[in-house]
């Protein structure tokens, strides 16, 4: 059987370095994972197209021109974007497939699948590779998630993704959502963890056993949070359990070493506040701000990720952060 | 449903401090762990009583000494000792029973209870809760295990351990084992997880669910190889399931942070090394050793493991290492 490993650790990553990624940093992981034979790897500001901002952070580097830069080492890889409607625009994916894209996923709340249809379509039309994309799935029932499936299916999507935001889930979570969609859905089904929890891995390696075909990963981990599933680790994994996968594993190792470690800002361990994270159900991409804002209010941001947990925010909401922690000081 | 936790970030941690923890770091650690509510943690040199040498490692502080500063601040918690027949003898096990120590675990390669029978004996007469450890569990068949444990039940363990020590296995691998130990045993059935293959929190989880009732783990994961469970995620994810530990999650949190992350000489990470341990069911605690005799040799650390792995060595073979570091120079 196949997988296809979508590798996010030049987007997903660009949380864990603070949109510091440079072009020629871009540059030497695109290479190495071409070499490697990664199928699809992501290349945009964290928080996806035209994600550079004061509220979700400015890139140091355009990412036109890390998507430029990765497009050019890509003999057999493909680049993909992240596309968030409200963050990024139409215009934004115009641009990124002049810069080389040609796959784009189109990231929504998971219950606000239908904000999606303009960019999903727009995406068929130029060509590219499309794939709905639910965030924060941990919030929505199974039957929820089929609703919201549907609906991006509706619009054109080739694949929809089940995406753990929070890595709050636990492999039965994964598993009940991944069969449901399965049952329901024609398209393709992906799957996307973090590993506030641990259980990157093993919430992977259900999604596939569910039937997952597409499945996501960040060499060291490189992530939001506590990062996401290594990459590294799952082709091993994957091909312990008898999966084909297409990637050098060796070739795969020595790029996560000699390329991504020495970008790494802080190691990504499992910390007090990636943990809380996961327990309380919080956005990862919370987890600088939170820690930003507890230094700021001088309070702890263990408590102001638990308050946000209660509060049930979601992405875009970032500004609630440091209400909380201006709160708790008081 | 009650679970016990035994934690040895003061035991395996060894192994990743190179034996330089002080008496001073482990009363720090042993306080907060006791604080928490942890029932069990263990303190030896990390490849067990009387491990301390030019072959495992010499320690910087002795043992009895570590032991005693545990022992010292228990209150409810409970100081546990490793001990590895032919490394550790019976009077180490008596000193440490002097030194404070309640429990003691002995250790042998999953083939050879046979030669822990005085050891366990021993234990029990001298009133400590006694458990078998059988350590690179994944070598051998379901059979086999069920035929090494019983030797163990037999001898007087109350506990037997399945230990992977290579974090070579897969959830699957963990559940067909302990279920049929459950099957044949009276006793309790324990599980000592490694996170090469970034698995160990999914086979802990799969211990549980398949009846374990005694689990593994340490703070920041800190231990041989990428380390073991992580004992605050694993009380997170348990009180998520709906198990009872007893344990104060943010005391915890507390200690890791601020007790064991400032003792860390490296992030507990998956690297190649470490993966490379796990795809190739190799001994966590050679890492160091073929990283070590990688530079002295001039080759690459991952194929002396990859040909360690296949020569199927067994812990106590460390000079093995070397060898094939210089036959590899070659």
């Amino acid at each position: 059987m196949t997988v296809n490993i979508l590798d996010v650790s030049l987007r997903d990553g660009s949380h864990s370095v603070r949109h510091a990624f440079t072009a020629d940093q871009v540059r030497e992981a695109a290479k190495g994972m071409n070499a490697a034979g990664v199928r699809y790897f992501e290349v945009s500001h964290g928080d996806g197209l035209g994600g550079s901002s004061l509220q979700y952070g400015l890139s140091a580097t355009d990412e036109l021109k890390l998507i430029e830069a990765a497009a050019g080492e890509c003999t057999t890889s493909e680049v993909a974007v992240l596309l968030i409607p409200g963050i990024g625009t139409k215009g934004d994916l115009q641009a990124a497939v002049k810069a080389g894209a040609k796959m784009v996923r189109v990231a929504t709340h998971v219950t606000e699948a239908d904000v999606a249809a303009q960019h999903i379509q727009l995406g068929r039309e130029l060509g590219l590779k499309t794939a709905g994309f639910l965030m924060m799935s941990h919030m929505a029932s199974v039957e929820e998630i089929v609703k919201q499936a549907s609906l991006f299916e509706s619009y054109g999507a080739e694949i929809v993704y089940v995406t753990d935001s929070a890595g709050a889930m636990l492999p039965k979570d994964v598993t009940e959502r991944i069969c449901a969609l399965k049952q329901t859905l024609q398209c393709e089904i992906g799957f996307h963890a973090h590993n506030n929890l641990s259980m990157a891995m093993a919430n992977t390696v259900a999604a596939v056993e569910a039937g997952a075909t597409f499945i996501d990963g960040s060499l060291r981990a490189l992530g939001a949070g506590a990062g996401n599933t290594q990459t590294e680790v799952m082709v091993a994994v994957l091909e312990k359990m008898g999966y084909e996968t297409g990637i050098d594993l060796y070739e795969l190792i020595d790029t996560a070493n000699n390329v991504i470690a020495p970008i790494m800002q802080q190691p990504q361990e499992i910390t007090g506040g990636s943990l809380i994270l996961g327990h309380s159900g919080v956005y990862s991409s919370f987890l600088l701000h939170a820690q930003k804002a507890a230094k700021q209010f001088g309070v702890h941001e263990r408590d102001i990720l638990k308050q946000i947990g209660k509060l049930k925010a979601v992405g875009g909401q970032e500004d609630l952060i440091y209400e909380v922690a201006q709160d708790l000081a008081r």
